[in-house]
């Protein structure tokens, strides 16, 4: 789908304003999320620049048409430009005639090698024009520029993760009915991405997990020609792709008989969830709402238990922030703020019992949050 | 699969001779592909430290059952390493602890803000110990050190392959019962999609290509809700992993009538397909089994409709070595050897008229090669 001009438009302004705030005369965006966010283009390949009064959306010959549809629907918000050889070369190209000097890259994500092409390009030019021997362009390592932005969801976006987390908890009900006994991990994780294109989904987010008896007590199993057995937790994990944007859910089910202890396990992870989910409103930290979930599963006994964070954001990317977890040294805490959308998902893992997780996903409103997966 | 110990062995050799002539004293390897092939972890993150006698496998909280499996399955090869932090700081830990001074990264995918942590904590430690001062460690920008290796496909690489060729061979044949009038693209996609599981691949290689009518003349369409209908060409393109190796076919088909025109554009693409397939041979140049295909469209009048080039190099990506393309400054033309495998896929595609595209895997062999997909 094509963005509204309107959006795309307060989205360029809103990162224009960190690049101002940062003294950059430019920011090459390569990051294809970052792309899409910005422009709307959802080619595998591309790149922008982004100047305070111009973004150039540069494409090799493959997207020079889908693009020019796309400016053109955005009425002058973008130029189109295309290239012979190299992005990099096209990059230095447009860097020297727009005569930007400091130029923000997206380090998380630009390889050392395109790094030391571009730089090396912007050097050996820089040295053509008598001008530009006084100021030669460099570029300047950034991170999140176009992340924090992404981090608050506008309402397009609002309006895609909600009709994708509807058709997605719409599913989930459907999926008890895979896991019947001996079927394969393989052959239910089949079921589930065929109902996930049925439903809308241009693809799954992610490898679909499918997880029964001892591999449920896998965090990250791979589905496998295991068939499932009665009396036994199956972890079912998905997600799925609608319109460009991620949703992600799990549900553990069992056939047969459950023993106490299985129960049990079940119960205090969906009290955690359950916890985490009240948790979420404007304000609170990210690692309080983990510490909700946790603080449940410890008094539980399933401290231990409990080996990952309760939750990641989503959006164009399916991991993406904020980090609903402990804080690290590396990674700080974040606060919440409304239009922030991401998974609470609990779980706990117990080798030769099993495992259990349960994941939904929420939009952080006014005064709480809404689930968008139910 | 867990590779056999040997052929580790032998992976491991080959890119430590490189390590050497190149004086390095070790290589991080991060591209998730690389790391692959060189130990068969299949992690979704990890890292290695290839060293002239060891070769350390850093793995996260999530891997370390698995990878510790891995490693005693192959006796020695390889020794597991696990960490609280983050990866690029066990890269600096153990790069210190190794005493390595020239260490090669992998600059066509480690970005730049990696290499500045890894950089900055190797520089930052090395003012500790006397003996650093001397000599601090320096990270080296290497590029293709791994995806060299990789360029010649090995004994058990050949038989993976040949496997997964042969499955999607023997699929392509049921494809254009799909392809029925009034169905969508997305619809077609979905078959395509479930029918790949079915033969065991565990995922789509990349985003099935189902592109009719109007459609077929862009070379990358995406699946759309159009309806096929009679007298129009349809552009199937769609690729399995198969035990981690992908492999990639391209089928054209028409429902009802086909007008003359349409009858002598698919003919020539026939014709520029067997040429190339022909023209493959160990010492040719892949530029010219690309003047092969591209020979013969010329003759029909299409040189200008085919606007890309013959094929690209499969294996542990969709997208690797050798490229059978044009040669150009930046990507210089390659020789073709036993065990290189590519795809051969000319194309023509008229606006107004449609597209037709006809792809098929081969195996270089000491003679000519094996068209693996049929």
């Amino acid at each position: 789908m094509t963005l509204p001009p309107a959006t795309v438009s307060r989205r360029l302004a809103h990162v224009r304003d960190t690049l101002r705030a940062a003294q950059l005369d430019a920011l090459v965006v390569t990051h294809l999320p970052n792309l899409r966010y910005l422009t709307g283009f959802s080619g595998s390949a591309g790149a922008t620049l982004l100047l305070p009064r111009a973004c150039l959306l540069l494409v090799d010959f493959r997207y020079v048409t889908a693009a020019t549809e796309l400016a053109s629907a955005l009425g002058g918000l973008l130029t189109v430009e295309t290239f012979d050889r190299s992005y990099d070369e096209a990059i230095v190209d447009v860097v020297r005639r727009e005569r930007a000097l400091r130029i923000g890259i997206e380090a998380a994500y630009l390889p050392v090698s395109r790094f030391n092409a571009i730089s090396n390009g912007l050097a050996s030019r820089a040295a053509l024009p008598v001008d530009s021997l006084t100021a030669a362009p460099a570029l300047v390592a950034t991170e999140r520029i176009v992340e924090r932005a992404r981090l608050i969801k506008d309402q397009t976006e609002v309006e895609t993760l909600r009709e994708a987390g509807r058709r997605l908890g719409t599913l989930a009900r459907q999926v008890p009915n895979f896991v019947r006994e001996g079927r394969t991990e393989l052959a239910i994780a089949a079921d589930i991405d065929a109902a996930l294109r049925e439903a809308g989904f241009s693809r799954p987010a992610f490898e679909t997990i499918v997880a029964s008896g001892p591999n449920s007590a896998l965090p990250h199993a791979r589905p496998t020609g295991r068939p499932v057995a009665a009396g036994e937790p199956t972890v079912l994990d998905f997600g799925g792709v609608y319109d460009g944007y991620c949703v992600d859910l799990t549900r553990t089910v069992q056939l047969g008989a459950v023993s106490d202890r299985q129960a049990r396990l079940y119960a205090a992870v969906r009290e955690a969830q359950e916890a985490a989910i009240r948790a979420v409103r404007p304000g609170v930290a990210a690692s309080a709402i983990d510490a909700a979930a946790r603080s449940v599963l410890e008094r539980h006994g399933l401290g231990e238990a409990f080996g990952h964070g309760t939750g990641h954001g989503l959006g164009l990317e399916v991991h993406e922030e904020p980090r609903i977890a402990r804080p690290s040294p590396r990674l700080p805490d974040q606060v919440v703020e409304p239009g922030m959308v991401f998974t609470i998902e609990p779980g706990a893992y117990v080798p030769g019992v099993g495992g259990v997780r349960i994941e939904d996903d929420v939009l952080v409103t006014a005064d709480g949050c809404e689930v968008l997966t139910r």
